[in-house]
């Protein structure tokens, strides 16, 4: 088998900086975990709440912390830290090589999406943000990894693409036409869905969207494990 | 601009574990940093001091340390914990999107190549691991981030590559033979140098060996942000 990851990211109109924070760390046990974060607002102060709470959790990871309990103390963190005046919703996508399971976890009240075959499955049971109160409870929920699994996961971008226009998008839908066409990558997806937003937002996001895309394949390959990054670096506008 | 990163990375043969850890962290101010440390020796105990200095590096990386700063951070820490008994190569590749520069740091035998056109360095100035006394300083080289720059970053399992067969590869010569056919992509370029290697070690990586590549281009796409992660999850063998 192999896992293929995809994340594509785009900044709210016109601000230089994200509010959302993605970074991917290794599990001391095998695999590797996803770890997404979207702070309260955007800008420069929303980036910073992001990146503390997605660093807590990376280091917490790294030790072999369990991920729910990482989910916890990041939010014990950001509680004490702000007093509940600022919040961060959180997800984070695990390849456990150990138990041989994926295990998600999400405080976000944007829903994450499981598809098997034609099947999709949403996972939107209420989910509330790190660092609201004491005691902010993780859903988790974790399962086999097996071939034809597609994860889908975002930040409420999203889902708030074109709702100032009154045309918000349907997720669910936009993913069901995508996996009919063809049989995607995992970035065409991403990549698609994300556009769909933009499209929806004509092309200036009200909000910062990240959207992340998991795959579990059969093999096709060769043993190599690889990674790419694409970086734009000069503001949003296109050279 | 834009910055793409690739990675190409294979375990020693018949070994489930690298000992060589490579993550990407945001850097606080703008950009990214790629952090790619090599344990002595091979298997569970390398991958264990390998993951220790990475993640000590990002730590102090995310919290706004300069990269000299963190690599002798990581190099006091290793040498109290295993008292100058064990050792980790390091490279940090750095943009910073402050200065606009990249930077390079490297605690690493194995030299770097910087290519620019037809033009390529090979940074081989002698170069201490982490954790082999006090004070071990980094090699530091920075420079304006161009178009058309491309950096070849690897671990010592590429420079090994045949040599036990008598036919060891001349990385340089390996470069310019991909730069001259085509204008490759990063990965391409990433994933030509290993596949090289392993012919050479006929299939059996003698090391654990990764390759990272950092190109900077013009722009020719949208402002999205990308990163794909490919992982193979049942050893070496091909299914």
């Amino acid at each position: 088998m192999e896992i293929q990851i995809a994340v594509a990211k785009v900044n709210k109109y016109a601000t230089s900086e994200s509010g959302d924070t993605l970074e991917v760390v290794e599990r001391p046990n095998g695999g590797l975990s996803v770890v997404l974060a979207d702070g309260q607002t955007s800008g420069r102060g929303a980036k910073a709440v992001s990146q503390m709470v997605v660093r807590k959790v990376i280091g917490l990871l790294a030790e072999g912390v369990r991920d729910g309990a990482a989910a916890r103390a990041a939010s014990d963190a950001l509680f004490t830290d702000k007093q509940g005046k600022v919040i961060s919703t959180l997800n984070i996508a695990s390849l456990d090589l150990q138990s041989r399971t994926i295990v998600l976890t999400r405080n976000n009240p944007a829903p994450m999406f499981i598809c098997r075959g034609e099947r999709i499955d949403c996972l939107a049971e209420e989910s509330i943000p790190l660092g609201t109160s004491r005691n902010v409870r993780p859903l988790i929920t974790e399962f086999a990894i097996d071939v034809g699994l597609i994860i889908v996961i975002y930040t409420d971008g999203l889902t708030h693409a074109g709702k100032r226009r009154g045309t918000p998008m349907d997720v669910e839908e936009a993913i069901r036409s995508v996996l009919e066409d063809q049989d995607p990558g995992p970035q065409a997806l991403a990549d698609s869905l994300l556009a769909h937003a933009v499209r929806l937002d004509e092309d200036r996001p009200a909000d910062d969207i990240s959207v992340l895309v998991l795959k579990v394949s059969s093999r096709l390959g060769d043993n190599v494990r690889r990674m790419s990054v694409r970086l734009p670096i000069d503001g949003y506008s296109r050279e």
